[in-house]
């Protein structure tokens, strides 16, 4: 028996099965557009062989090794953090051994999909499939067809977008620009590291960017040139967005002398929480005016309140899945940029949330008002089955489908792309089907609605 | 193939569906009780035809100019806010090119009612067939049967009421109530314009008030008795309700000496946010110790940040489409007023909210328990199948049925009011056929409630 | 016709409604762990007879009068307060007349189920049918197989919990330790009384504490002492858990020193709303220290605010149904909590909530990564078909199966114990099967885990 079934994730009653299934048809083969993620370039500049399974399938991935350790495994066991793994086999076998953790979680959906589209496997893991599994994989990872590029064209990738620092020298993107192999990979300007004072190393950050833009970082406006002359950099690499991570989604409109003072006590190292959040604030609406100046979309990704658990922060630093989302607002919170720019036609902002209450009662509103407004697809946690129907269900209602901006992947997990982009179709599919059914649309309708929510969308809401 | 199949809105499991069916052929063709809307008694008073389609379907309906709006269709192109619009068959244009963008929107589902059931037109609406639908409808606004009292009958509308001002002289009601057409329109008594120092023209209001009461409203005293003066007369003229459109839900219960120094600083204009905050609070407690005098039913609609959009506001005014909800509490805000009058037999409040999340954490425990409370239909955004899907399923198990009032069509748009009754039979329906397939009620138990969601608790709550 | 279909509760597309027939059959009879409820343990001392129908049905189930009190039936009508019913067979005619109210609420299924299973009634409740349910339920409830021990046997429970003050005797539970009848009812420390000062009788309880104890309840140490060896005398008589029900999930890490001066100004009674609130805040944070070394599991109940109804508290005192949720944060909160005891092996934290939000935004992330703590199934106004459902659906993805603990019953209503162990196996049941259905596991997976989350989750969980 195959680990996946054709129909997967499509409703149960055979009418509205059957019209996903004809949806699916017509999008399952259909090229992946990836505008949002957190691949490295790196890997398809050098195209060097994957080291082996538990470096490919377990390091990277925090919804893995979260899971296991809610469990009680230990992330030393996991050999997390390490350049190397020692027991790339003994890491698998505790992974296996409590596989059965993810039943009814997207991982599981993701993992299979993997294991099965491009391992060839066909029992599930588990302790006494073990070794099977590791070696199988152990050893397709040795040939050319498991390279980096040669995966990124059995994946059918049209575009895929990284997600780089502000003071990145993006070396990896130039090489791949210089080079041969002529796919598109872009990057994403993501300026948290510098605009963030509470970003570990934010002033050697500023000093940084000041360095490689030859502006002087200690002025306001010398490091507004700054940061104008890394989106130019960035854009002329193929960057067509940036990405903002910031722990809510406020935004202010102070005067210009007001900033320069601000922008004084931050560098100063003296500012409280307050002026931390308040110059946060001032940046989302800086980087909004500086996107309608260049083009560039904008993505704001609020609401997590990063490294919850403070030990194993200090043992192993950022992303090791104990990052926690919080209530968040978005009404009062952007109104003073969405009073200065909501109403550009240029400009295009896509919002993120990891609080679902916000999208039938804040988001979906907003966006199904603002023409600078999008809304971005259900984000880590809720980029699940029933977070991206959820996601349908409470949004599309008040703010349409074309508001919204189709699929990002948004993983860390390279092989994982074509199972989160087949979870996502099968689930878009889901959702129309169920409209045909109860005759809320008509069937040619749906059928262009999943071509658009596809590539459609995506390509044109980040300019691709 | 006509625009609305017969089981649009049903469940797709065929027994499911055809329990659904068999309830709905039951209260189908009930007449319409619509105790809450924002029709003009105007229409009925004057009984003129409809000037244009998109007088008619466009320019009231701020749920179709705000998605239009929002995909960037400039307001002016509309010509939002005209009182005769100069190129009707143009902006009628404008809206069939874009009326994919209602795809899977309650407005979709609306509109299509109208349009066939009401000018038979069986073609979907899209630029090629722009023409086709403005001449048809046209044609028919100029024909006897389209004229207000016309559709007011063949609507099978039992009562309607209007929402007006406090200070409204109501002289359409009484022309209506000296005529000769003997149906039942009722004002509703809204204060918001003399109870909200954030109004604009607050003060002028107040003065006005007292002018057309003979109080003197610049004291406390003489502004109470001019609001129930003006109850009275609302009553007078068939009003049973009143209605309350807060920021919040905060209600207080202040001394008579702090309400009237309060009203003072109101009255002087020299009040900041928080006084006008308490202002309001201590107002819906005013409202509902008159409403335990004179039985008139209280609706309170907290939660909309009015006006969101600063730019739009000040060239086209209010409801522009860009009133955004905000997350409301009532638990601790309602305590002042629910320790006064909560447990009254004779009290009657219905509650309403934009915060779905208040349905199974506040409201449905608050009306499960309270005698005066009720809990109002899905407002405004989840006026639709899942928002009152999800209201049921969140609401019911803590509230029951019978702590709930039946439908609001809540619109200003007057075509509109028999699709709308329609969606809203056919998901209470469709939640009923649900609980019957999964043997949660029988079957007798839901024609039973059928008819309770339909007609009887409207009445009953609305003391119609 | 019975009262009760043998496919209640599961979804009616075929196929999926097979899977959970399956499914539910392999659980359907399995012994009944009841960690968490509220039934007295007195009850199994005496073994005497329930005194009459009312008495055992109405009196003691809030979400049975506060329906009926919602909807105009006053208290005093139902005798509720009084510790003999003068006139049982006239509240039960008022209860029956209002049967109606509770459809599609969860009290109609527990009520129908006892009514059927228990008393082998089949028509309907109703005001026809109300002296028919009194004579036999009364009949029975004189007949031996009706004695608490006898219920207990027929309902086939393995382990009973109680919920008791921190400075209960335990008398009853002590009695049946020592007697014949050897069943297994465990109590479980809860010390709201004492570690609350709004808790009514607060130094009074603390007081009682030191009396109880020999320990000096006037120091911090003292105080601390008094508790450990209070929770020592709990495991002694076979409590394995305590339970902490706070109006939020407010957690402290206060130094020594402060807590000692916390805990004079606590004591003094000069304490201010917001001293009151850290010091539960740092006894939630104590308990959990404890729990490190005793071993005993930690049930956290945070969010309600009880007595929300002023003149019915001062007339009949708590648990009157007027205890309403708010919002609750637990990101935020349980931090300090979680930086020191989070990752402990040996702790078991097991979190509740009143505000459903929470489980995908904070619970199911937190519970997903913390290994020290579980997820508490739906709670009170949760504790219902859709609310167990929703449950499912939103913490599933991202805590997975086996951060969960199984069921509650959480009852006082000692005849609902069966009947709410039997919805939340069909509605685990009708979870798993869609899960099947859709193919997101296979089916013997979800025969094992209908297994899990019947008994193997609750007894590990809680040390059973």
């Amino acid at each position: 028996m195959p680990l996946l079934h054709d129909d997967r994730l499509f409703p149960a009653d055979p009418t509205t099965r059957s019209i996903a299934q004809r949806l699916f048809a017509t999008v399952r083969d259909l090229p992946i557009v990836s505008p949002h993620g957190h691949t490295q370039a790196g890997w398809f500049a050098t195209n060097d062989a994957f080291p082996d399974p538990s470096k490919l399938f377990i390091q990277p991935d925090h919804y893995v090794h979260r899971m296991l350790y809610s469990q009680g495994v230990k992330l030393e066991d996991l050999e997390i953090g390490k350049a190397v793994i020692e027991n790339p086999r003994k890491v698998w076998k505790i992974f296996a051994d409590h596989y059965y953790l993810f039943r009814g979680t997207p991982s599981r959906l993701w993992l299979d999909y993997a294991f099965q589209e491009q391992f060839g496997l066909t029992e599930r893991l588990s302790s006494k499939t073990a070794d099977l599994y590791y070696d199988t994989i152990a050893e397709k990872l040795q040939t050319p067809e498991f390279r980096p590029r040669a995966l990124f064209e059995s994946f059918k990738i049209d575009v895929l977008a990284t997600t780089d620092s502000a003071i990145d020298p993006l070396t990896d993107i130039q090489t791949l620009r210089k080079g041969d192999w002529k796919r598109r990979i872009v990057p994403t300007f993501r300026p948290d590291s510098v605009v963030d004072p509470e970003f570990a190393g934010f002033r050697e950050n500023i000093a940084k960017l000041g360095e490689i833009t030859g502006e002087n970082t200690e002025t306001w406006e010398g490091y507004l040139n700054a940061l104008r002359n890394r989106r130019a950099f960035f854009k002329s690499l193929g960057a067509t967005a940036t990405d903002h991570g910031h722990p809510t989604a406020r935004t202010a409109d102070l005067d210009p002398e007001e900033c320069a003072q601000l922008f004084d006590v931050i560098l100063s190292g003296e500012a409280d929480e307050d002026d931390e959040e308040v110059f946060r604030a001032q940046m989302l609406t800086e980087m909004a005016r500086m996107s309608v100046e260049d083009g560039l979309v904008m993505q704001i990704h609020p609401g997590s309140m990063r490294n919850h658990n403070q030990i194993l922060f200090e043992k192993f630093g950022r992303d090791m899945g104990a990052d926690i989302p919080t209530a968040t607002d978005y009404v009062h919170a952007l109104q003073p940029m969405l009073d200065l720019f909501g109403n550009e036609a240029n400009l295009t902002v896509i919002l993120f949330t990891l609080d679902e209450t916000a999208f039938s009662r804040e988001l979906a509103p907003l966006a199904g008002h603002y023409p600078a407004l999008r809304l971005g697809p259900p984000w880590w946690f809720h980029d699940s089955p029933e977070g991206m129907m959820r996601f349908r269900e409470t949004a599309t209602e008040t703010a349409g489908f074309y508001n919204t901006v189709g699929f990002n992947d948004d993983t860390r997990a390279f092989l994982s792309i074509p199972a989160r982009h087949d979870v996502a179709r099968r689930i878009d599919c889901a959702f129309l089907a169920r409209l045909v059914a109860e005759h809320r649309i008509e069937e040619d309708e749906a059928f262009e609605l999943a071509q658009d929510l596809t590539v459609n969308l995506v390509k044109k809401a980040y300019r691709l």
